[in-house]
C-alpha cells in the first residue's frame, strides 16, 4: 500500500496514554464495520491489561512462549487452543452469549475440543461405544420444540469417551471413529442408542495448558458427561452435553461446562424396557427431553442482549447480519 | 487434587453475568500475588472483549484458528507472536510501561522478532554487515548517563537487514551471523563501527499476521532503521532504535516504532573523519549520543507510574520484586 494513501494522523511519539486510540485509527481504514469493531475492543482490551498489570517486558516474553508453545502442540487431533479457551471460561461465555436460551429451553454448554466430523451415521438403536470395558448404557432422548412438539428430522450428533476416559482421537492407534455417531430424530422426536456410562476424566494436560492448570493450583478433571450437538433449519443450532448426578467432579468441572439443568439421575432398565430396545434387565439407563428454540426466538434474544450491552459502552447498536455493530454518530 | 479440596463456591450454572467472577475465584487458589493479578485483569478483559462484541461462535472459532497457525508458524528464526504484538501495538506499549524514560534520556522502542543471541563480538571500527550491494555507512556513537558522564563498558547489541531488507535469520542459506554484532563501550563511552545505511523493508507478511493486515488495508512496512540495544548493570535495559529521516514510511510504521528523538539526518564523512576512520571521505554518516537511565531511577518510575494506574482501578498497590500487586483489604 502506497503510504502517501494512509489516510490517519502521522504515528509517531506514541505512549502509554496515546497509542490506544492510534492503534485504532489505522485499523479503522478498512471497511468491514463488524470487523473494525471487533478490532477495536481487542485493542482497547489488550492495551488496558497491559496498562493495569504494568505488563513487564520479561511476562510479556513468558506469554509470546507460551501462546507460541500453545499453538506448536496443536495438531490434526489437538486443539490446545480451545481448551485455553475452555479452562478460561471464555468457551462458555460465547456459547451463553451466541445461543440464549429461553427459560423453557435446554441449556447450552461448552463444546470442547474433540468433537470431530468423521463419526459414523448411525440408526436408532445402534452401539455407538465399541469398548467391552464400558459399562452397557441405553439412552432414549427426545427432541421438541417449546410447545412440546416433537421435532423430526435433526441431526444429532453424540460423542463420549471411552471407559479410560479418552476419546477415540486421544488413542494414537486408532483406526477409524469410535465413541461418536451421528442419527436424526424421527417422526416423534425419538432417538435412541447404546453407549457406555460416561466417566470422568482428566483435559489433557501434559501440554501449556495442564502447566497453566498446575501453577493455577486447579485440577485438569471434567466430571463424567455425553455431549449432543443438534443441528435443523429454523432451529438455533444447540450445543450441550449431560452430566451424571453425584460426580465428584460436579461442582468443580474444569471448563466450567456443568448445569444443574443438564444433571441427569441414571435408571435401571425394567423388564418391559429390555424386551422392547433389547438390552439387558438392569442395565444402565438414560433418558432426556431435549428442547429446540428456533432461529427467530434466538435471533431475537440476541439482538436485545446485544442493544443492552452496548447501550452500556454508551453507544448505540445496529445489527448487520445478525450481529452488532455500533451506529455511527 | 482431590475435588473436595477446592475452596470455591460450586461452579455450576454460570452464566454471562457471573462466570468472570467464578472464574477468578477458582484461578486465586495459588499463592502468587503477582501471577493472581496479571489472571485476573487478563479474565476481566478477555470475558468483557467477548460480552462487548457479543462474540460469536464462528468469530470464536476464526480466532481459535488464527492463534493456531501464528503459533504453528513460529520457528527457531520466526516469531509471529512478536509480529502480532508489534502490529497491535502491544510490544511499543510494553516497552513505556517497563522502561519508563525521563525527559533527558535515550527513548526506548520495539525489540522486534529479529534479535538473536548469536551475533559476533567485534571491535570498534569492525564492519558489521557483510553485504557488498549495502551502501557503507560508518556509524559513531557515545553512551552517557543523565549526567553527561561517559558510561564505560556498556554491552552494546546492534542489528540491522541486508541491502534487500532482510534479516541474516531470514535467509534460508545463511551460513553464520550477519548484519549484527555485539560491542562494549571505551572508557570515553565510545563505540563505532561499519555497517551499511539502513533501507525500509516490509515485516514478514506471508503468514496470519500478513494476512491480517492485509484484510485491515494496512501495509506491512517499517521505515529504514538500524536496532541498539543496551545493558550495563546498574542502568535500565535500553532498546531502542534510530530511524532515518524523510523515509517514506516515517509516520506510518507498521509496528507504531517511530519517536521524533530517535531520528537522525545522516551526514556525510569529511576528510579528516575519512582519514581518521580509514574509510572513503563523502561516504554516509550515522552519530548519535545515547543516554542511559539507572536503574533505581527507572524502578522509581515505574512504581510511582504503577501506582497511579492502580488507584485508576480503585485499588492500592504495593510493589512485589518490582512488580506491582493490589493490597489485601
Amino acid at each position: 500500500m502506497d503510504p502517501s494513501k494512509v489516510t490517519v494522523p502521522a504515528l509517531k511519539d506514541l505512549t502509554i496514554d496515546n497509542i490506544t486510540e492510534n492503534v485504532i485509527a489505522i485499523n479503522s481504514q478498512n471497511p468491514d464495520a463488524r470487523f473494525k469493531y471487533i478490532l477495536e475492543r481487542l485493542v482497547v482490551h489488550l492495551h488496558d491489561f497491559a496498562r493495569e498489570t504494568r505488563l513487564s517486558t520479561q511476562e510479556w516474553m513468558a506469554g509470546i512462549q507460551f501462546l507460541t508453545s500453545t499453538g506448536q502442540i496443536c495438531s490434526d487431533v489437538r486443539q490446545e487452543f480451545i481448551l485455553l479457551s475452555d479452562i478460561l471460561g471464555l468457551s462458555l461465555l460465547v456459547d451463553s452469549i451466541d445461543h440464549p436460551k429461553p427459560a423453557n429451553s435446554t441449556e447450552g454448554t461448552v463444546l470442547g475440543p474433540f468433537h470431530t466430523h468423521e463419526a459414523e451415521h448411525m440408526s436408532h438403536g445402534d452401539l455407538m461405544s465399541q469398548d467391552a470395558n464400558g459399562e452397557p448404557l441405553l439412552v432414549l432422548c427426545t427432541v421438541k420444540d417449546v410447545d412440546g412438539k416433537p421435532v423430526s428430522g435433526v441431526k444429532v450428533d453424540i460423542w463420549e469417551t471411552d471407559s479410560s476416559g479418552h476419546y477415540d482421537v486421544q488413542h494414537a492407534d486408532r483406526t477409524g471413529p469410535d465413541g461418536r455417531c451421528v442419527m436424526k430424530t424421527d417422526d416423534e422426536g425419538i432417538f435412541w442408542f447404546k453407549a457406555i456410562v460416561p466417566v470422568p476424566y482428566p483435559i489433557p494436560h501434559d501440554g501449556p495448558v495442564g502447566k497453566l492448570l498446575i501453577h493455577l493450583q486447579r485440577h485438569p478433571m471434567r466430571p463424567a458427561h455425553m455431549h449432543f450437538m443438534f443441528e435443523k433449519e429454523g432451529f438455533d443450532h444447540l450445543i450441550t452435553a449431560l452430566y451424571l448426578k453425584n460426580d465428584p467432579y460436579e461442582s468443580s468441572d474444569a471448563v466450567f461446562g456443568v448445569k444443574n439443568s443438564l444433571i441427569v439421575e441414571l435408571g435401571k432398565v425394567d423388564k418391559a424396557t429390555a424386551d422392547k430396545y433389547g438390552v439387558k434387565e438392569g442395565s444402565a439407563l438414560m433418558t432426556y427431553d431435549f428442547v429446540l428454540v428456533t432461529e427467530k426466538n434466538s435471533f431475537d434474544l440476541r439482538s436485545e442482549n446485544s442493544a443492552k450491552a452496548l447501550e452500556k459502552l454508551g453507544r448505540r447498536v445496529k445489527i448487520v447480519n445478525g450481529l452488532p455493530v455500533p451506529e455511527l454518530d
